[in-house]
């Protein structure tokens, strides 16, 4: 078998139809494997994913969905170690190997678990409130998102094969979205790998992902507008896409994660004693050294108040002095070499621009002292610190040097460092370290605009600070302008970007099926049987159960203020009620108003019902005076069965009315109800 | 004063350095106005919107824009008669006016209202909850929306000169972005009379809004990655300016909202006999020729059972039979003018487009009766219905005849009818009429994808619908693929669209300072003061009350489940409450521990708290049992004052604990607090 890696379309195996081209150890220059799509059937792997992906995707609720997930990270992470082993090939050490893998894995972990914690187990997402546009409530509105109908095409970079097509795969095959993952070549071969190791397992069902290695030729000619191309890598290659005559046309969703001149900023407040001082110049190197600097959210420009610039240099520099290049296999080597010679050169003309307007202070792009490794043969580079004095020069504001190399300017104020962060014209990232919170509001406030993420490190955070270069899944990750404009993960933000969003307009009823989820005003089931008697099969949306009347004496207002001891003049002195502008007299807590209901509601013996673990939206819309008559009427409004437990959540909608049938109280109770024996 | 269009840059009123291009009525072809925009500095207009109107915005919260769009609204409104003596040479009858010129000055107050209501008095938009990024709490993450320091560019269309740019401006001065409106040029003159009555009535921070006649140039090459373009005409612009090199490179955000082949749907549950059938016609009729077809949202396909389609087609008919085409000034006119000549000429271009697959069942495209009018000087063309007998034919799905133009189609069943609305690729909006929810569910779900709104006609809601062809302010507004791609509207996601998330990391104090918002972990204030003494002004986020701790004893439970009728097993039968799998013995009723906690921290003097409105997610985390002591910690955690009343929203963050320090219940208390007396 040649080390020709293959891709994995329309349900096999492909292998390219010449010998493709040979991809270097980053380490020694070896040949690692060779790389070509040559012959693949591109425009057959789309329509092999609209047509057997998405629909078992669509098979599938969120839930569902986020259990196989589940199951496949787990897998993954399990079987570590070979991915682990040939991720040094890339230059990486255990460390770097460990940003980018584990935290693949454990990006598709967090997405299993959002999506089962924040997602209905259902394949449609409803988005806000019930909107209510006519005056008698027969036409109603609610957002509501589906899956897009298409494939996510998926164009990573060579810095992160792992963690690069996980983040991307693992929010679209949440939103039921089938993906086409196409490494960058320099580092596919560890993408393979994984791929490979996913595939075997059987886990995904077929469609869902498919695997192009090599050129994407013309895959961009076959999308339409349900699919999407989402990018990272260069903003040139970036410009180039977006231009492309299908993105143009045809309305389908591109974004991009590009260039980003990120920032880290030193407070004003901070000291040279002070301990943020140090975390400040140790974030600085961990970001200049890990993976080489070639990180897209790595510090490149270190703003420092001008009178500590020295001194940050100083310490800066005796820490990077620290730092031992070399064969990434060996234990004391800190830093690894770059992804390529190639890549090695990209960064030294970069220095080359960065070097007009500023001074090289630590590091000789020249010669670096390697351990285990021959420095002629692998993409070894020493980690260059560079001073820039002239704060408003252009060159580090606009020149990403993609490897070990930042900055340092100086600036005099907050309102200084957020004009100069913005000079990046939109960034993925920037960094605070400070002491004072309301400094950290004024200038985060500021750099907002301009960054899709923004850390604020001080002693009290910093064992547990993921680190400015550390995108999270539960954090959004792009960012405006020169980063792209684009954005990635955050939660379910970043499955929502693969579906539509649509507003569906109509009755309650209408609202009620299209959201399965009961809608005010919609029909109510009322039974013989009590509703909390039903099991989570038997229960339907819209089962109903009437409560009441009971009256709410002067006594019972009374009582209840000397039991629990809330003696609020509303409820205990007439003269006082009397004069608050919304009550006009004394008047029921709200407290137990909801008691009361509870009391009119509730079927008192054993039975499915668990538990109320909570209550949503409680509003009181009208006083409850002594001698009103209260009843409550309880609708299951959403039923969310576990796929991992043996009971599920229902939640009820509770209105509680007077004698004038005036709502009193609206909320949501919360129940866990038991799944029916046979099922647990 | 010549009838030169002006354009309002950079503080004044504009006049071209030329006579400009003639604008010709619709109705008679006399000259209206000209337009040019002949040695306006397109450049200055940019700088001066992100120096001026900028700056000017974000001294203002969302509360505070708000107020300003409702007072102009209303005053728009009381002068909307000269709009609509104007707005007749567009071709538009007096019910097309109030489309757009009711339609716009409403979408102003509406955005006026959501904003007050459902955003912060603070120019900061909390996204999502606080994420927690560590296990002890120090390290969190919450999103935040702030403003893009660029300028909105707004491209509209003709068809609605007034409604066209203030959907695209009320959002973006709510989100604190300055507009710079670009009409197109055929109806431009009402837009500048609206604009003019803007500037004139001074409510608008000077800057915020600038108005662009004529040409719009280079204007593009001026903006970058902090400015967006909303584009809404033809799909050919759209595409030349998707592909313009800025929109391309700089990251700046482009939507647009273009072609659309609407689709309208008769359920098969429908008979000819159901006053839905009638719904069904009616509504067709009405958008062949409000604004004489001319809506990005009217119905182009009408999907009719196939038994049904004879019958639809007389009835259709019939009544388009009793439109009368003609002068919109005339009482008796349903019908007015196309926009002009050219458009009409584009209309039966695309005509005869349609025809090579669909026949001409109503309607002579080259003759038409016209009321009060030369025929051969106003745009006039009948209303057109065609019918297509090959579902399948590209034309009806690919080519807009963007005017009164219908073509019925038939079709078999729900999956049908959904893959053929699914032919045009994408559009703005679908209707279904039908009497049956589980249709309408099955269909609406499968429109979804394609679609950026979807309607649910029937006779319930016949008298409340707004129709198959309006875009709400609170609902989006836009449609994927041919559509564009595009969002717009949808009350608070509208303002969003113009703002940047950053997804924020640091301790509980700097996302507390960061939001505004107190955030669990947070220094809390603990005064001398009762926080309730202290009025709207006097309150700072983090003031906190200890209350407790109180002793709950198993007569206390007994007590409460005798006082509410809450008599459920958990509470009052040790036996079944043992057997519980989440309580393991008998517990105290969540309500009865929020209620002994309000007993803890009420202050029952009269003073500056008026009321507890409501109580938001309200979580039972830990079991209470008898004997267990409960203490309530109460911290000020958001202050909203309302602009115009004498109190202000205040959220409460509300943890109770047991003698262990375990959370047993938190939530949100809502409560009215008043403002100081001077402040009234």
């Amino acid at each position: 078998m040649s080390n020709l890696l293959q891709s994995y379309a329309q349900g096999r195996w492909f292998t390219a139809a010449d010998d493709g081209t040979p991809l270097a150890s980053a380490v020694d220059g070896h040949e690692v494997a060779r790389i070509s799509s040559k012959g693949l059937d591109l425009a057959g792997m789309v329509e092999y994913g609209r047509t057997v992906g998405g629909p078992a995707l669509a098979a599938l609720t969120f839930h569902e969905r986020a259990a196989l997930l589940k199951q496949l990270g787990m897998t993954l992470m399990a079987g570590k170690d070979e991915f682990y082993e040939l991720s040094r090939h890339t230059g990486a050490t255990a460390r770097d190997s460990g940003v980018d893998i584990d935290g693949g894995f454990g990006t598709v972990l967090s997405y299993a678990s959002k999506a089962r914690r924040e997602l209905p187990n259902d394949t449609v997402y409803l988005d806000g409130p019930v909107e209510q546009l006519g005056k008698k409530g027969t036409f109603l509105g609610q957002h509501i998102y589906t899956s897009r109908q298409g494939v996510a095409v998926q164009i990573n970079a060579f810095n992160f094969p792992v963690w690069g097509f996980l983040e991307k795969l693992a929010p679209a095959f949440i939103a039921g979205v089938p993906s086409i993952v196409k490494p960058a070549s320099q580092t596919a071969y560890l993408t393979e790998l994984v791929f490979r190791r996913i595939i075997e397992s059987g886990i995904l069902p077929e469609g869902s992902v498919q695997l192009l290695c090599g050129s994407a030729r013309d895959l961009l000619d076959h999308l339409d507008g349900q699919d999407s191309v989402a990018f990272t890598g260069s903003a040139d290659t970036a410009a180039t896409l977006r231009a492309h005559p299908q993105v143009v046309s045809s309305g389908l969703h591109f974004t991009a994660e590009a260039d980003s001149l990120n920032a880290s900023i030193l407070g004003t407040d901070v000291t040279v004693d002070d301990p943020e001082f140090d975390l400040y110049v140790k974030q600085l190197v961990t970001e200049m050294t890990v993976k080489a600097g070639q990180k897209c959210t790595a510090i490149r420009r270190a703003f420092v108040p001008e009178p500590l610039m020295d001194d940050v240099i100083a310490a800066a520099s005796a820490r990077l002095a620290t730092i031992t290049v070399g064969n990434p296999a060996s234990d004391t080597v800190r830093m690894g070499a770059l992804a390529s010679i190639e890549q090695r050169d990209e960064v030294l003309k970069s220095l080359r621009g960065l070097t007009k307007s500023a001074d090289i202070v630590f590091g000789d792009p020249e010669h670096v002292d390697v351990v285990d490794a021959d420095a002629t043969k692998g993409a070894f580079l020493s980690p260059i610190l560079l001073r820039a004095d002239d704060k408003t020069a252009p060159e580090p504001h606009d020149i990403e040097a993609f490897g070990p190399v930042s900055t340092v300017i100086g600036y005099t104020d907050a309102a200084d460092a957020v004009e100069l962060a913005a000079r990046g014209k939109g960034s993925l990232v920037a960094s605070l370290v400070t002491k004072d919170a309301s400094l950290a509001a004024e200038v985060v406030r500021g750099l907002a605009p301009y960054h899709g993420r923004a850390l604020v490190l001080n002693a009290e955070n910093a064992r547990e600070s993921t680190g400015h270069g550390s995108p999270l899944p539960v954090l959004v990750h792009g960012g405006p302008g020169r980063a792209g404009g684009g954005e990635e993960l955050g939660g379910i933000r970043g499955v929502l970007h693969h579906m539509q969003r649509t507003a569906i307009q109509g009755t309650p009823n209408v609202l009620t099926a299209v959201g399965k989820k009961w809608v005010t005003g919609a029909d109510r089931v009322h039974g013989d049987v009590h509703p909390f008697r039903k099991d989570l099969a038997e229960l339907v949306v819209g089962d109903t159960i009437v409560g009441g009347p009971r009256k709410v004496t002067r006594a019972d207002i009374d009582h209840f203020a000397e039991f629990t001891g809330d003696t609020f003049y509303a409820h205990t002195d007439p003269e006082a009620a009397a004069a608050n502008p919304l009550f006009g007299g004394i008047v029921a807590h709200g407290y137990l108003v909801v008691s009361l209901a509870a009391g009119l509601f509730v079927d008192p013996a054993p039975g499915p019902v668990l538990a109320n673990f909570g209550v949503d939206d409680l509003r009181f819309l009208t006083p409850v005076k002594a001698e009103d008559d209260l009843t409550v009427t309880l609708t299951a409004k959403l039923i969310t069965p576990r796929q991992s437990a043996d009971y599920g959540e229902v939640r009820w909608d509770a209105v509680v009315t007077n004698q004038n049938d005036d709502p009193v109280a609206t909320y949501d109770v919360l129940t866990l109800v038991a799944k029916p024996e046979e099922n647990r």
